[in-house]
């Protein structure tokens, strides 16, 4: 099969790889769509321990099942692959599980190919009104579905629920359509790159914001560099809750001062459980998450040049889905 | 009246000054006991701007009220001082009212002194039987209260409580108490100064290391500066909660990276609610909080040599209570 394979810092090459071989329990996925992460930006980079070359990359996947009694079946694809007997993933934490694997992560090869195998239990079959390419959004915006419920679930009732989220990428817009869904209407996005916010004004209707001021109840930080925690951090409202998403820089920017004098709350939050994962599926599935319009679509031959685009700030959609049949 | 004032870095005179005069709604205080705190401490090396210099400091005060209908009513003392009418007063969240005041920062006057005005409403009557030396503890034993409370709240209901409390002084010895009395009896105290160790052992009776390691479902950090950071966000269990109430170093020392790939939720804790204050006086009162045989009474007098001790580490007890009359 053709895959987009990690070679080295800043390289990606697009061959020829063996087919994978699904194991007892997994099935294999003819990829249809497959969309372009911040965390495959990292590693391109090299900034991923986790995600050594040579590697595929890719983790935001749906196709179709190929083979065996379900062939045919239209699937998206929950690429977190957990051991399904520890005491995390008995209380439904699965994402906290200490054998949790991902696809696109050593050791297992990522999604950027046409095709991939992966434990059946890990998808969730897609209505026919439904695009796969529509469908492959079901991770990042299951992300975003999981940090903005535990954010709420953390905020006192009594608080008022305006929420200011940091980054107009795809977990950023994402985290804004899972606030409307689950009733929070006042959202803002901040966004330092003007193509971008125009893009999240006009195509995604969202309020957006240069440089944000507060004070938010509720604040999502789609980013996780030091100066969006110094954002963050000066911008919460006393007695409120940070959801932290990211990984851009590993510590630094919190003023901690201020969130002990004020009582802020910061969660990291990382992936999603599997019910967060099908609930997000489902909003999607139901309209709940909107037109869902905002992606771009490459050809997977040309995934480099969209790295390379990506990278120097080239593109205003916040998501690039990769065909890896053209 | 006498008084111990602040009057510059390193620097306090016990000398007469004016007695204070209750405005409306305020009893006076002739002050018993008055406990010193490391926010007194930080205030004395200079590193306080809510505290400049001169200003009496000292707000975990116990004593009688003096004149009035009530004139001869024992008291203990809540310090924090709110307008009760914003919405943080309205919903019990006093400790975030955005005009809270504090005897001993500007512009209150504290307690090291022989007399004391404070709001009725912020006075709590000490039983009979409970020596105010005790009573005194009240504000430093809500601070932990309130913090293990709001801690206990965040943690997951299917996780372990085994606890870690990072400092020995008051306030991290009265968590591991308040702990105690909400049912955690895991709880392990870590604490770099071999004197106090061994007191806490010995005296308290409480489980004590000088490095911790991991993993705990709930650490309080009752100092607050980066080094305990580091090991607050180091030791937490995935999904664990780190409750963090010092203002030793204004940021710095989060490991955010591990605490966003394991879900670890950070709670800033400041002060305490009305309700927070009255629970742990009612502990005190009840016996929950142990004996409270952990403290050491010097006279007022010789308040300044009992700050350059503490300052110089010579004192195993966690906390210094001062008497304004001898």
């Amino acid at each position: 099969m053709k895959a987009l394979v990690y070679d080295g810092v800043e390289t990606l090459g697009y061959r020829d790889v063996p087919d994978p071989v699904p194991a007892e329990g997994e099935q294999l996925i003819r990829v249809s769509a497959v969309g372009i992460c911040g965390s495959d930006m990292h590693a391109y980079l090299g900034h991923d321990a986790r995600r050594p070359a040579p590697l595929i990359l890719g983790h935001e996947a749906a196709g179709t099942i190929t083979g065996g009694p379900k062939d045919g079946t239209r699937v998206t694809v929950n690429p977190l692959v957990t051991c399904q007997t520890c005491a995390a993933c008995k209380s439904g934490r699965e994402n906290l599980c200490p054998d949790r694997q991902i696809i696109s992560m050593h050791p297992r090869e990522g999604a950027f190919a046409q095709f991939l195998a992966i434990p059946d239990r890990n998808l969730i079959d897609v209505p026919d009104d439904n695009p796969l390419r529509k469908a492959a959004l079901a991770e990042p915006l299951a992300v975003s579905w999981h940090a903005v419920k535990i954010a709420l679930q953390a905020l006192h009732p009594d608080m008022d629920r305006d929420a200011l989220v940091i980054g107009g990428g795809a977990i950023g817009l994402a985290a804004a359509l899972a606030l409307n869904a689950m009733g929070v209407r006042r959202v803002t996005i901040a966004e330092p790159q003007a193509a971008r916010r125009k893009f999240l004004q006009t195509t995604c209707h969202q309020t957006v914001t240069e440089a944000a001021s507060g004070p938010y109840p509720l604040i999502i930080d789609a980013v996780g560099y030091s100066a969006t925690r110094a954002i963050a951090s000066a911008c919460a409202a006393p007695g409120g809750v940070i959801a932290h998403v990211g990984l851009g820089e590993d510590s630094g920017g919190l003023d901690v001062r201020r969130m002990t004098l004020q009582e802020i709350t910061f969660i990291g939050c990382y992936t999603y459980t599997a019910e967060d994962f099908r609930e997000a599926a489902q909003a999607i599935f139901d309209g709940r998450m909107g037109a869902l319009d905002w992606t771009e679509s490459r050809a997977m031959s040309d995934g480099f040049s969209a790295f390379q685009a990506l990278h120097s700030g080239r593109i205003a959609a916040p998501k690039i889905i990769l065909d890896p049949w053209s």
